[in-house]
C-alpha cells in the first residue's frame, strides 16, 4: 500500500522543538507538562528521564528546569533563578514574540490588550511581561477595561481564530488614534487542516490518527471524510486490513498532540498491509 | 418664532480655522480654492483681498501664499519656499496629523498604507510624506501593491468611512506581522448628522442650508425629514412665512460648505418672522 503523508500535521513546529530539547537533556523536569500527550511525556520520562514539576515550589537547587512552550510568567522566571535552578528555555518562539512585544510595548506607553483566555498558561505568561495590561476573550469584554494610554498595542494568543481578533481590533481602531496590530496566531492547526483537506482528494483511504476525545484530531476526520473513505485511530492496533481492500492509496494525517513516533508506526504496519 | 441652531452644523473645525486665517492675511492668495464655495471665496476677496492660485507656477516672489486645509505635497512646499513666497499654513490639523505619521513611519522602516482616493488633494499631500506609501480606495486595490516592508503602518483619508477602513485592516493584520492603524477619520460629517437627527426631532420644523447639489446637505434633509417637516433651502431669500403658521420652535443645520454667515442670515430671518 502506498502511504502518503499529509504536507502538515502532528506536533507544531514549536511541541517538536520542546520534545527535541526535552531529549537533549537528560534527568530534567520540565515545569508543567509539556504537551497534552501521557504516553509522549511517558516515553520522555522512560527513555531520556526527564520528570514533572507541577507546581514551582517543587523546584529545588540546581534542578535542571524545561520552560515548556506554553512558556512562564516573568515573576516565576525570576524565582526559578532564585532556586539556582538551571533553566532551559523551551518556549515556543511564536509565544516568545508575543511577550517580547508586549514588553517592548510597555516600555513605549503603550496600553496592551491581550486577545485570548486569562486562565491559559501562554496568556499568564504574555501579560507578565507588560504594565497596562488587558486580556479580553472576546469582543464584549472590551467595555470592562479601562487601558491608562490613548495608544494601543494587541497580541493575541497564538491559538485564537483571526477572524475573532478582527472584530476586536475593529472595536477598537473606532475608540481609539492609534491601534498596534501584532498578528502573533500561530496556523499551525489551519495548515494542519488544509493539508489534511488537500490530501484526501487525492487518495482512496484517508487515516488520522490521534486521541479519540481530541477535538482537532475529530476536526481533521470531518474535514477527509467529505473527500474519502475514513477513519480515526489512536495507533497501529487498530487498523483493519479489510480497510484496504481494493485500495492503491492511503493518505495519513494526525491531531497536533499525535506523537511522531506513533505516526510512523501507523505508516509502517500500513506499507507491510 | 423660536430658533435653535443644531449642535453641530456647517463647516467643520479645520475650514472655520482656515477661513480665519485668510481674513487675518489681507492681499494674499490661497494655493487652489479655499472651500468649494463660490460665495464664500468672492467674500474674501471682496472684503480681504484674499486671491485665489490655480496653479503653483502663478505664485510670485514674496506673495503671500495660504496653504488650504488639504494640505499640499512636500515637493510643492520646497516650490514656494524657492520661489520666497511667505507661506501661510491653513493645513487642518486633521491632516497635519498624518502627513507626520507617514514621515515618522517612513523613518522606522514601515511600509505605508493610506486609505483614500489618489487623486484627492488631502491624499497626495499626505502620501507625498513617505517613502514606501501605497493609496487604495478599497479592500480590492489591495492586491495591486507590493510594500517593501513586512511591517504596515496605515492611515486614512479624513472623509473616510470607518467601516470601510475596518474592511482593509482585516485584510491586512491577517497578510502582515504588525499593522499599526492610525485612525485619522474625522467626525465632522458624521457629527452633523447625528446633531440634525437630534434637534429635528425637538422642533415643529427644520430648515437645512446647503447647495441644492451638495450631497452632505441633501443626506442632512433626509435625516431631517423622517423626524419633522423639513425645508432645504440655499439662503434666507428662499423661506416662506407661511412654512412657519402655527409653529412653535425651528430648528437649523447647514452642509459642511455653507458659510456661517448665510447660517445667521437665515436664522436672523427665522426670528423676525
Amino acid at each position: 500500500m502506498e502511504v502518503k503523508l499529509a504536507k502538515s500535521y502532528g506536533f507544531c513546529f514549536g511541541v517538536k522543538r520542546a520534545i527535541e530539547i526535552a531529549e537533549q537533556h537528560k534527568n530534567s523536569a520540565t515545569m508543567g507538562p509539556l504537551i497534552h500527550n501521557k504516553k509522549e511525556i511517558s516515553r520522555l520520562k522512560n527513555d531520556f528521564n526527564v520528570d514533572l514539576y507541577e507546581d514551582i515550589s517543587d523546584v529545588k537547587h540546581n534542578d535542571t528546569v524545561i520552560i515548556r512552550t506554553h512558556g512562564i510568567t516573568k515573576n516565576d522566571l525570576q524565582t526559578l533563578k532564585k532556586h539556582d535552578a538551571k533553566v532551559i528555555n523551551a518556549t515556543c518562539p511564536f509565544v516568545t514574540t508575543p511577550q517580547q512585544i508586549v514588553k517592548n510595548m510597555s516600555k513605549e506607553n503603550y496600553s496592551i490588550i491581550i486577545f485570548g483566555d486569562e486562565e491559559h498558561p501562554e496568556v499568564k505568561g504574555v501579560k507578565s511581561y507588560g504594565e497596562d495590561v488587558f486580556v479580553v476573550k472576546d469582543i464584549t469584554e472590551l467595555k470592562n477595561i479601562n487601558p491608562k494610554f490613548d495608544k494601543i498595542a494587541t497580541v493575541a494568543q497564538t491559538t485564537k481564530q483571526k477572524d475573532h481578533y478582527s472584530e476586536i481590533i475593529n472595536a477598537l481602531m473606532i475608540k481609539y488614534k492609534e491601534v498596534r496590530v501584532f498578528n502573533t496566531i500561530c496556523d499551525a492547526t489551519f495548515e494542519n487542516q488544509a493539508a489534511a483537506d488537500e490530501l484526501s482528494k487525492e487518495v482512496d483511504i484517508m487515516i488520522v490518527i490521534g486521541g479519540k476525545n481530541s477535538s482537532n484530531t475529530k476536526q481533521l476526520f470531518y474535514i477527509c471524510e467529505k473527500n474519502t473513505k475514513t477513519y480515526h485511530i489512536e495507533d497501529e492496533k487498530e487498523l483493519d486490513k479489510s480497510w484496504f481492500d481494493n485500495k492503491n492509496s492511503c493518505g495519513v494525517t494526525a491531531g497536533a498532540s499525535t506523537p511522531d513516533w506513533i505516526i510512523q508506526n501507523v505508516c509502517k504496519a500500513i506499507e507491510n498491509i
